[in-house]
């Protein structure tokens, strides 16, 4: 099977080059939004592969593309990523998960082996939320998750809703039901994704098991005090939103660094009126922490609440707006054991970790028996232009994903 | 004298209620900017109340407008402020002043006395800079500080040049030379402004005399890290450019905090890409450090800059501009003095204080002997629609710097 490798990998190469051109912005990254032509452009590319490899093909209602390679058992494994990317993103993500479930599939099919299971290779649409503010679409579509009026919620920067955008390309949002899967038809689902974090490369690791999808609490926190001049009004008068801020993110920071595995991020910050001679009266600024410990979030964000409390004591208005609360998903014990002894029976350098990042397998894993593996991030980059993980280390994965099926029960 | 109060507060009332008809933005607040239809509508409303009072007329080549009463002596005391205002600003800051000058031109007038020296009452022009930046152009013109050059490098957010807007307005910046007024013949400076600050009012002070218009120092501080996937970078191997400068910020603040009087300001903030799920790669924010204690602000600088070099020293690019850096003007001690008799005699409460302000007092007061009255502002509010000083109080300002003129030799 090892001997396969260079072969898959120069496969790999060729998909990558070939989709890579299916972007909005070709000068800068990859950009490819749902429910766009370069949305549609993608799905005619993945459906013409997996045609030539002789799959059935069809588009479901979500605009997931699906081709389906019979098994020895009726059984299913969806093998899948999405095909989506943010603004000005890079090749592998998420596109680099679906080549290489192309690839287990032509692997059984080029040496005319019938796999254990039937496979689903899956070409999933807008993961990332990047045009809707939604995201996930079509995992939470397999679940049955969308009604007609979720879709009608969430509105791209135009004012355009998924409903609106869905019907202007061709699907029928008031069908997005005809999306859900039966479950007791699926093993299960497995993702191949790249890491876009640092955690493999500085291991020196070729392949990454993932034990759980971390849980994320993300909020937007609005502080308003009182604008004043910057020269006239003494400190012990003001009520500077931005001082005011500093000593609750400090607070979460040093929480979040004396947690380990724990992150937090203040990605985005608003003050008004933002001038250089005005003391602030109002900021908003966002907080995402993430671990794999959910009660450390319960804490981290209980911490943040009593520091509002004690900004409202002393008259500061607050607000604390949950935009996203995701629990976390736990990989199938047996399923990551039966990943590490194909990698290490192929020789490949593998390690446990969790992921920090929302996949598609974190939906899905909720309802089925789910595994998920990395591949190195170069550099520990992702979500930009200069995105890359080695086509060599992607057809690693597709060979201990190749193996792991064959060995799962 | 005392018996006039009422007299001149009407008198106030009605020139305020005036003059707040001429800004751009009707319908919220005041603005006034330079070299604008506003500006020469209140040159007119300006010229046109000195003549009427017998005043000796003219606009010199920065746009100000002085009316002249001779006096026994030739040597001269100017009273003055400054017409123009912030965008959305109030109807006392700056003209309050300028009205008041006219109040003490129109009592002697009034009362057939003639003033012991021969007083200038100015309508200076662009204190705030709020449209080129720039600011004190009248004051630093009377001192022969700008250049045609200069002129040129301060553009409004169109990319109209001082230089060009003056021309359009029909002045001669060529000639910016003319508005330098001979040291040797000026007794002083004398600025009746609103405190535009809590500190008279929470005292519960008609009158307030300031010591010093304390030194301010302003940068933009600049701080790259690096942008990484919110979720997948641990934060050991983050370059967390919001948490970077949440440190010092903090340790800026704590001084400010432990300093009396000083005040610290960070108004400003832009981060960079400034999105919920991006560890900050960037942020550029402003501090504002303000003191009369000069070797504060020294002080203070060094612990910002030291926190930039240690940032440095971590992998962080960072970058301090100086944007503004003004020193301490003392008002002159003897005339502090007499102010406060003027005022005790009157029987106006008043009280000592600095002034955390920029003001046209603060250049001229470099060059020539200078005092400063402030009046309450109710609130403590200023640069805002609803800015208020009570005429009253402003008529009391005027009576103190009418005994004031009288009493200095």
């Amino acid at each position: 099977m090892k001997n396969q490798l260079d072969f898959i990998a120069d496969r790999l190469e060729k998909h990558i080059a070939e989709t890579k051109k299916i972007t909005a912005t070709p000068n800068k990254g990859i950009t490819r939004l749902p429910f766009t032509l370069e949305s549609k452009r993608c799905v005619h590319y993945l459906e013409e592969q997996m045609k030539q490899l002789g799959m059935t093909v069809s588009e479901d209602a979500s605009g997931a593309v699906i081709g389906v390679i019979q098994g020895k058992s009726e059984e299913r494994i969806m093998i899948g990523s999405h095909y989506d990317s943010v603004e000005h993103g890079g090749a592998y993500d998420g596109m680099a998960g679906i080549l290489c479930g192309i690839e287990i599939a032509a692997y059984y099919i080029r040496n005319n082996i019938i796999p254990p299971y039937t496979l689903e290779i899956a070409g999933l649409n807008d993961e990332e939320g990047a045009r809707f503010g939604g995201g996930y679409l079509s995992s939470k579509a397999f679940l049955g998750k969308w009604s007609t009026n979720d879709l009608k919620q969430y509105v791209d920067k135009n004012g355009l809703s998924y409903y609106d955008a869905m019907k202007l390309y061709g699907l029928e949002p008031e069908h997005m039901i005809r999306a859900q899967r039966p479950l007791s038809k699926w093993k299960g689902y497995l993702e191949i994704h790249v890491e876009q974090g640092p955690i493999l490369e500085n291991a020196k690791k070729e392949i990454g098991i993932v034990e759980t999808i971390v849980a994320i609490k993300r909020y937007y926190i609005t502080i308003v005090g009182k604008a004043d001049h910057a020269g006239t009004q003494p400190m012990n008068t003001r009520s500077d939103a931005v001082m005011a801020a500093m000593g609750l993110i400090h607070h979460m920071n040093e929480y979040v660094l004396s947690h380990k595995p724990m992150v937090g991020t203040v990605g985005e910050i608003h003050v008004y009126p933002n001038e250089i001679n005005i003391v602030p009266e109002e900021i908003t600024f966002s907080i995402d922490v993430r671990s794999s410990k959910e009660e450390w979030l319960e804490e981290c964000i209980e911490l943040v609440e009593e520091d509002l409390k004690e900004l409202e004591g002393i008259g500061f208005k607050c607000k604390m707006k949950p935009t996203l609360t995701n629990t976390v998903t736990h990989m199938k014990t047996e399923w990551k054991k039966v990943l590490k002894e194909s990698a290490d029976s192929l020789g490949f350098s593998n390690m446990f970790l969790d992921s920090g990042a929302g996949h598609d397998a974190a939906i899905i894993g909720k309802a089925v028996d789910t595994a998920m593996l990395f591949v190195p991030s170069v550099g520990g980059r992702s979500h930009i232009p200069e995105e890359y993980s080695s086509e060599k280390d992607l057809a690693k994965a597709v060979l201990v994903a190749i193996d792991f099926i064959n060995k799962i029960d």
